[in-house]
Parts: structure tokens; C-alpha cells; sequence
């Protein structure tokens, strides 16, 4: 996902991938249209974010040196505070897998580090 | 989320809800801002769409006259198949719950029915 | 799954499989073992009804000759009544997959037919 | 959960409780009535276990004291690895949550402190 560019425009996300260890940084600074009508950040926005970083990571554990293609097969969402402003990023680390199949674990975060959304995802590597 | 000015206008969804019944439909002509770099359904605009569909069917589950408001608690996507043109659309039904929290299960289906994204969500109702 | 000896034992729940539609019922009368402290059935033994019964419909999803050997990738539980005494009976569908990947949704009722729980699994097929 | 006189004794695990941190650990020594036909751990023994700490882990959170009494909403099991044979542990932390709900992430290693099994729990309070 070095370039996504349908959704990644649409949604205004940063993708940041450390070559170096192999880590993936999603940041989206909150605007009005993230937001629902309560005012804070939408699930399906923080789904976005959580299935780009974990997808990105997902890959990275495939192949280091030309980012594996690959799909979700599921990612589970768990909304443990709302988000309102400000920054918000997304990480995520390699939980086990093997040769087809990935288990990311990922957190979503506003600007004081607060967890906002956590994810676990299953990623399966596309045969070439 | 009879109006859901931000999210639901950066997405481009619509939202049906039947008074009669409770029930409710989201549709989205997918575009190329939908897709990711395999040409296929973002799986966040697909979890956006579930989370939109399963909420508002939670809502009325809790109060069909007011549409209550609520958040979502937790959410688990599991990706089928690959949209990748025309209008998907998805539905949802309640599979069990109470006076504070509500279980959904959705689907999004394409344009011939063929079922991409299913989704078991929990909502709870907020209290006033 | 015809003969699981270890933990089938164990919990003491009843395997069908119908050949004709590669159907597949579990089946067990709850005892005082299979509760908790609260004296509702536990959320273990749901969940290994739950895999026992998307198991062996994944299994024969992907051979319904030779019932494919497979192994649990991703299990979500929903929790949505209680459990406390009677036979509780498991059945499932495949939802969609292919050649390495199936997903399952699955519910348990209770002997009035009320859903106590669902889940919805990723299963993938072992290579010979 | 200080007592959970059927499903424990059942399935044999230990639960303990750490009253200075509010930590809990849940061991079992894998013995063959543990195992699937494919001589890995059940995928449904896990998941017990990973309910039964994400649950007292809750609890502690809800009411440090006095061990909140509470239900599981819903459980995601991601199977990272297979265990075998020797004692497995299970431990979990809470990520977030407020009065009514708490979500908590879980993890069961075996003896070589390997993660086979990770969980996200939704678990809510009951009032009395």
C-alpha cells in the first residue's frame, strides 16, 4: 500500500512505512467529515486506519524487501474510547503466522497516546 | 443517524430506514475512491458501510419511534468476497440483546446478491 | 471431526453429520459442569460447541467425500442470551470462501429454539 | 471466579488471582482430553481459558475488592500456533472500558512462553 490511491485520498491518511524494521505509522489529523454525529471519530474511519496498518504490517512480515500482496479475511474492532480532535495514528506488530497466513494486532491512538481502538486481523498473502 | 453529515457525505452512501418494519438498507455505488490498489472494495469503506447499517438497525432495536443513540462496542468483519464495481448494498438484522446492549449480525451484498462482507457487531445504547 | 476422543469426551456433546446436505449438528444436555458460578452455560464450552460445529461444516465445505482435516484460523463469539439447562443444539453455514478458506456463521439454541450465542469463524484446510 | 465449581473442574485448569496488582493467571497442564483429533490443542479448550482470565481480569477492573460479578458480550480467538503437550498459561490486560463495560486483551502461551492463542473480550458488569 505505498500508494492507495482511491480510498487513502479520499479518507486523508498518512502511510509511513520504517524500511529499516519493517514498521507501519497511519496518522489522519481529524476533520468534521471523520466524525459522526456525536462528534466523535467514526467507526468505519477507525476500521480504515486499523485495516491499512495491519494490512501494511501484514505485509511487511511476508516479504520485507517488495511488500507482499495480500487481503483481509477478517478484522475485529474493539471501540474502548471516542475520539473527538487532534491527531490520531495506528500501529501494529505480527501476533504469528506463517508462510499464507498473518495475526496483526493493532492500536489506534489520539495525540495524548490514549487507545482509542484496538483491532485484531487475519491477512492472507495473494500467490503471485 | 438520520443525518450523519460528515462521514456519510466523505463516503457517499445513502440510508434507507423502513418505519414500518425497523429495518434498514445502506447502498453505495462503488468509485474508484472505494477501491484499493487491487481494484477491489477498501475493506474500511466496506466495515464503514456494516457499522453504518448495523448501528442504525441497533437503534431502532432500542427505540423505533426515536432512533436511539448509541456507539458501537465492537465490531468483527469477515471479508467473503471481492467487490469490485456497481452498487453493493447492505443489511442487518438484531440477533439478541437488551435494554442497553445490542447484537447484530449484517451483510453486503453486490449487485447480483453475491454476498462480499458479513459483520457481527455489539452496540450499547447511551443513556440520556 | 467423526471421532474427536479427547475433548468430545470431555465436554460430552453429540456430533451429526448429514450426508446428503454435509450438514452438521452438535448437540448437548447442559449439566452442572458446563456452567459457570453463575449457573448460565459457560462461555468456553458455547465457544467449543461453536468451533466443533463450524469445523466440521467447513470441513465439508471444502471435501464433503473425504472430510477435510482443517484448523480453527479465527473464532468470534456474540453472546446474546443466557443458557441454563436443557439441550442446546449447534448448527452452522458456510458464508463464502474458496479452495484454502472458508467462513462459517454458526448459532446456539436452546431447546425453545432461542439463539444463546453465535459465531462467525475462519478456517483453514491443511495441506496432505 | 474464585470458585467455578463446574467448567473448572471439568476442564482442570487453575486460576490465580493476583489481589496486590489484580493480575490474574490461568494454567493447564494439556493432558490428551485437552487435544483434537489432529493432537493440538482444542480450539474450543482455548477459548475457555481465554474467558476465564479475560473475565476475572474484567472483573478486577469493575470492582477491585470485591470481584465484580459480570457476563461475556463478546469473544474474538485468533489461533497464532498450535500447542501440544506441557502447561499453558493465559493472561490478560484490560484496554479500556468505563462503569458498565471493559474491553481486555488475552494471550495464552505455552511453556516456552510462545503465544498460540489471543483473545479480545467484551465483558458487562451485572448489577445487583
Amino acid at each position: 500500500m505505498i500508494e492507495d490511491p482511491g480510498c487513502q485520498q479520499l479518507v486523508g491518511y498518512k502511510t509511513v512505512i520504517d524500511r529499516a524494521d519493517g514498521s507501519c505509522l497511519v496518522a489522519l489529523d481529524l476533520q468534521p467529515q471523520h466524525l459522526n454525529r456525536h462528534g466523535i471519530l467514526h467507526g468505519g474511519i477507525a476500521a480504515t486506519l486499523l485495516d491499512v496498518v495491519c494490512g501494511n504490517t501484514a505485509s511487511q512480515f511476508f516479504d520485507p524487501e517488495n511488500h507482499a500482496a495480500l487481503v483481509t479475511v477478517s478484522l475485529t474492532l474493539s471501540y474502548v474510547a471516542a475520539g473527538r480532535s487532534g491527531e490520531v495514528r495506528a500501529r501494529a506488530r505480527v501476533t504469528g503466522g506463517g508462510a499464507s497466513i498473518a495475526h496483526v494486532f493493532g492500536e489506534l491512538v489520539d495525540a495524548d497516546d490514549r487507545v482509542l481502538t484496538t483491532a485484531t486481523g487475519v491477512f492472507k498473502r495473494l500467490r503471485k
